[in-house]
């Protein structure tokens, strides 16, 4: 029987097959880093409340330092029969600090230590991925810029809808990752660190005593130093038995994933040989086994099918949740794997997109041949009846009309003649109409966006 | 063919398996109060941009007006047979207004008509809901204050943890409520009522004609006038492929919906006959067609179920919305039924705990009962030893033999002698040891809560 | 109040909020035929055990047969006063058979009527469905058929591949209907009628008496009758608190729904501009309010994005589920509307994507076109190399070059002379390799596949 | 830039942010074995077609079942600089066959080559799983057996319902289970091993080369050595393409996981102090680091909620074929993790369930204390009325009746005189009531189960 956390109570051995399954040092020791600080702080706590003495704190402050320090040059090595990063810290703790390291589970549960680790984890995570998230945004504006005079059929369920600048297609992305970055950081913000809920009952430790400013401990936290301050607990049995957090951060992460997916889709079919819009660069594609000319943009389909394992996850720790009966129970150990795993796959997505971005090649010979299509300039005409005082719907249904007989008899309405195009309407000038199929037209005719 | 907002470029009618397969008639006539609204605002827009001339917009508002009222007095009938809710607006008000209805659709697109409705139609929403939390609140927070003396057993594991006030207990449900609330609340003011977007690419009017106050616009909105303001669209392919905010809504929902299954869990298993500490109000209970002794807490197990519908619906929309290109697409308009199914079940929810709490009732001489397990008060007996000098670990597990001991020669701790208990710890002094077994003496030792 | 089926033991009557939100008439009115039907074979069962006279029992059927007939001419208009659809039946025999009505309740518990009902209600739909799917197999075979000797590019990773038959690849679609209606054979012939689990512990009937042919009751059932026979009750507390069945039918739709969502996307690609392999037939698209050309497949598009329902009513049922403990609880209601609505998807979907198969075109013209690309043969060229002794992997690398170089320079390899092919191999003989670019003769090499 | 199956056409290296994020090797390794089979099958097809000489077939078998032995000894180590399992097992065979080794290309893909390894992973498990469900009926039906006199309240809603045997209560789990088995048995059998999709149009090797017996091959397959036999395929695009094994394995996985978390549901309440109906074996509890009493049934717990990964493993691959166009994309790797995470979980939990029932105690004393509870006869004393000529539903009511006078009165029916009985009806005979409230009358008195 590995050494653990608890025992006395029991007659018999935890049998080998309940310790296999139960244990989950083989994730947790991701936590290693934040519950050493979190250990650091509640020697402090200790310490302030008399249970240390100034001396018990160094000593055992030193013990954890040099852990800490061997985590931050990862050279830490959980002990695989651990049960938890927990037991595994304290356990080395033990072999450094000796007896004075039992002290340490004075006035604090498992219960409290992990939801402390886990919500410092998720805020320094969250700060990197907002970092992620606006680093790709850059790629895109960059993208965007340069390619600032470029106009593309815009599309509505697939189809050829009216021209739009590249520009404003990419922005679009860029509102969808700034609503993710704007969620990012609101749930940062309201993940508050607390220690104190022990169990589920409280500590009879003075709430006063947990008021801690986080500078001082570890690494630098810059600006956002304040937010990792400790505060009192507001309600122990809840700060126990919450993971709110977590699904928050699961469900902002399916959405970055869900947008970045939507991107994906939109890249695979614009690199279609029958599309040609874009060229994705060779070193974010990859090949076949068996067939030699394969060029394929693997990296859009893995973000695109990523979207199904975040929302897995979301899935996963939702129904974990569900019917659960206050407090802790068990089964809130399994919010880690897939909180890590979307975590994870996020990172890795915000990296390869900003990369393909940076290289991506947009075909403007291509491009400008699709701009041809006529289609894409019909709503401008109807515009052109109404501004001639036709009525909106009289001019949709007429214009609808003049686009079937164009594409019945294989008539380009550039080309048809203006008797052709006054039975239709009266109001046809053709030297007016033929102006009217270009690209730069009719993108500069709307004026309803904030620019 | 029932009659469409298009039709000109088609050579066929519509296959009659389409319509019914298309239409949302059925559901989104829900939405019909929002888009009179948006309608009339467009009225409004149209008339500055010149599109409509002040006696026109006049009429069309006043056709538009009588439409409304019919919706506010329920005496909206949507015809079956139209495609969707705007469509069958139109329709009503081409019956009124004549020809002239046909100029409403200058400059709009279904695509904006629909988000704006929907977007609206969840702020409302999202603000009736919020009273509804907020009632709830209300009724368990009187519950914790009538009740404020008594103490219950806490449980981690669903095992006897340590005693804890039912205050506590309640209040950690009000905690998540809050969480809850904040969150509906944060939704609601990052919804922004935009109008401007056309079918994906603007539309010609300049887009400060579409900065309009929402007050003076149909029903009173007080203090909240300013968030129905109508805004600029920043990015009209986004404005129209963007349903984050369906997705943040359903994510909320779900969480309201797994807190209060988590809450009916609770009482569920308080209420059975082995628990005893609650009962259920008759009013709030049913019973069986077969088994007359029967009086079952049906609503507390069908608020636990909804969280699996709350659940399906997110990620209902969440796949919908997976890989789909730029910019709106069909399949968007399956974001309603979902939407809507989860604002009526936590509507109802809300509602029946509230009813729920305010009758429900604490067995004190059952709970009181369960409070004389020697067990609840075995950390209380481990800071004992704590703070006569002994390590925390040590303590803890000599007390976990203590208690193993008392279970196994079924020995109350409280009926051994002094010299049996100095067989564990020469720190035990019988008539102190004694005191610790009182719920009250444990629930007021833990300091560390804010109060 | 309402009239129940129960409320001796009550001293209150149910909270209007309660009734409102536990009915479920609203949408289990669909199982009044099949309560009806259950309701003639527990007439028959009670007759057989002695519980009621044959006279008795004759006046029951006949009050049942007439609201059986008014049921299946689509007259049954249920209360919506009714707690469910059972009750709403017991109410309307009532009011025909008398007091006497009060009888059929014996030896009943709503548990098991309900499981009952939903069982034979699954019974008819699958067996329809099944229907349902054939007849599109049929549609898709047929259009294979019309356009066998068509080639189009086949694609991986949305990139040209190889040459590959039309016919294979709609056949393929008709691989995975195949399976799914494999998969819903064996849910309908896994789903075994019972009765006689009572509440949960059984009923005093002995079981032998539960042993009734389906034929003879109602509709004819053809071929399947002996499916829908009486069976006994194994397990009783399992009878009624199981919902298996509900889940694999919820799983085996998603999968339908996966299905055509693929075919859906493919479709959707095709019929855009740039592809333009397929043409939609209008009465299968629909237009835009605001942009006059536009003819989209929204039909195939609503299919894609009802994928999303699909996995959501499962998601819904699944964890409904989860952790229920035995038997029954009211949770369980909450399989109906989830069920319901995959059942009504999947057979919009089956009729519509019929329809549009039916009536689909493909562009022999445009298809040529693209099958001029010669990367599709590049894997014949390797075939070419390997039989005249290149090691593949060799082979492979070599054309992977030659590719290169061809798209490099912008030579076209059938354009390349004898000279230059051999500086990439000697093996290569340019009236050999000439022949490969041929997709007849590159789809009739491929020999593996069982015809 | 890592050694990987293609390359030829690219003019640039694989960015290394990319081989990072397109990397399965730390994941798919688990198919070494599979891969392995697959390749020495392979090489029989590509000597029967003539592509390899005896000679050349003899020596790359002798490499490949080097390299099998050592996976068989658990002594293979994949190099995580491989892409993936296929390209390192490749690898391995050149450093040991040579330029020989690149031979094994013909007239293969990657594609076909994942999609056969999966599946017969899959079969392979499967074959697994069905002994370990076997294995926890077997122990569930020892417990049955061994308590098969015990009779245990019944409950619905959690409440009291009627007595039933306890061996009958564990049956429901078997029969549960049994399902699961037939359809774990069902999915088994549907996979079809087969061979010669190559990328997606078929290979130059004819189908009848591709028949190839499984006996011979590797380990010892017994009785299901037929199963394993290789088949020609019916279509290469949908052989390339199909993952609906996959998400009918995650199904069935959910599925038995559900039934296992509704298990852990029952256990976990009826181990509470309140219930006290079992007694958990300390070697399957644990404790807790604070809370020295503490025996938690964590086991069950993290059952439980295991449920919640299984079904979000089912989500995230349903959501990843959702949308996805023919043929393979590279998405499809995605379904590995889940895929293999799943069965993981369902082989723990299935082992650890046996584990625990097998020790598991059912506390008789305190169970027959419950079976006191006059409520769960109130049914027989309808029948018992029923019996004597009153209609049920009147029965129902007045043994309502008589149970809210009971509980408001605080007299047990039993103690009631004959005359307070006859005051509800004149049927009541004292002697005879006072019989009924007997847990062995009660359960023996239905007769409707088969036995």
């Amino acid at each position: 029987m590995t050494k653990k956390l608890w025992g006395g109570r029991f007659g018999k051995k935890t049998d080998p097959l309940v310790e296999e399954f139960a244990k989950s040092i083989q994730y947790d020791s991701k936590l290693a880093e934040c519950d050493l600080l979190g250990s650091m702080i509640h020697v402090e706590i200790l310490r302030r409340a008399g249970y240390l003495k100034n001396a018990e704190a160094a000593k055992l402050n030193k013990g954890l330092s040099s852990i800490y320090k061997s985590v931050m040059a990862c050279a830490y090595k959980p002990d695989s029969a651990s049960e938890d990063v927990h037991t595994d810290i304290q356990n080395k703790l033990e072999a450094k600090a000796g007896a004075l390291a039992s002290k340490l589970h004075t006035a604090r549960s498992r219960n409290d230590q992990v939801a402390f680790s886990t919500k410092l984890y998720c805020k320094f995570t969250l700060l990197e991925l907002e970092i992620g998230v606006a680093e790709l945004i850059s790629a895109i504006n960059e993208s965007a810029e340069k390619n600032k005079a470029m106009i593309i059929p815009g599309f509505t369920h697939m189809q050829h809808a009216q021209p739009v600048y590249l520009k404003d297609y990419l922005s679009a992305y860029v509102e969808m990752l700034k609503r993710d970055n704007r969620r990012l950081s609101n749930i940062f913000k309201n993940i508050k660190l607390t220690m104190g809920a022990g169990a589920l009952a409280g500590t009879p430790i003075d709430a006063a005593k947990y008021l801690i400013k986080a500078s001082g401990y570890a690494k630098d936290l810059g600006a956002s130093a304040g937010e990792f301050n400790i505060n009192m607990t507001a309600n122990s049995l809840d700060a126990v038995s919450d993971r709110d957090f977590v699904i928050e951060i699961l469900n902002a992460l399916s959405m970055v994933g869900m947008h970045l997916a939507r991107f994906s889709e939109d890249l695979i079919i614009w690199s279609t040989k029958e599309f040609g819009f874009v060229d994705i660069d060779d070193a974010f594609c990859t090949g076949s086994s068996l067939m030699p000319q394969k060029k394929n943009a693997d990296v859009l389909e893995l973000v695109r099918g990523y979207a199904g394992r975040l929302y897995g996850n979301l899935v996963s720790v939702l129904t974990m949740m569900k019917g659960l009966p206050l407090t802790y129970n068990r089964d809130m150990q399994l919010d880690k794997e897939p909180l890590f795993n979307s975590f994870e796959i996020v990172e890795g997505e915000l990296k390869v997109m900003k990369g393909l971005v940076e290289t991506l090649k947009f075909n403007k010979a291509r491009i400008e041949e699709e701009l041809k299509d006529e289609a894409l300039y019909a709503t401008d005409l109807v515009y052109y009846l109404v501004n001639k005082g036709a009525a909106f719907k009289d001019a949709h249904g007429l214009i609808g009309r003049l686009v079937k007989y164009s594409l019945d008899y294989a008539i380009a309405i550039k080309d048809m003649t203006e008797s052709d195009l006054k039975k239709f309407s009266d109001k046809f000038i053709k030297r007016e109409i033929v102006r009217l199929f270009d690209p730069k037209v009719s993108v500069e005719s709307k004026k309803s966006i904030k620019r």
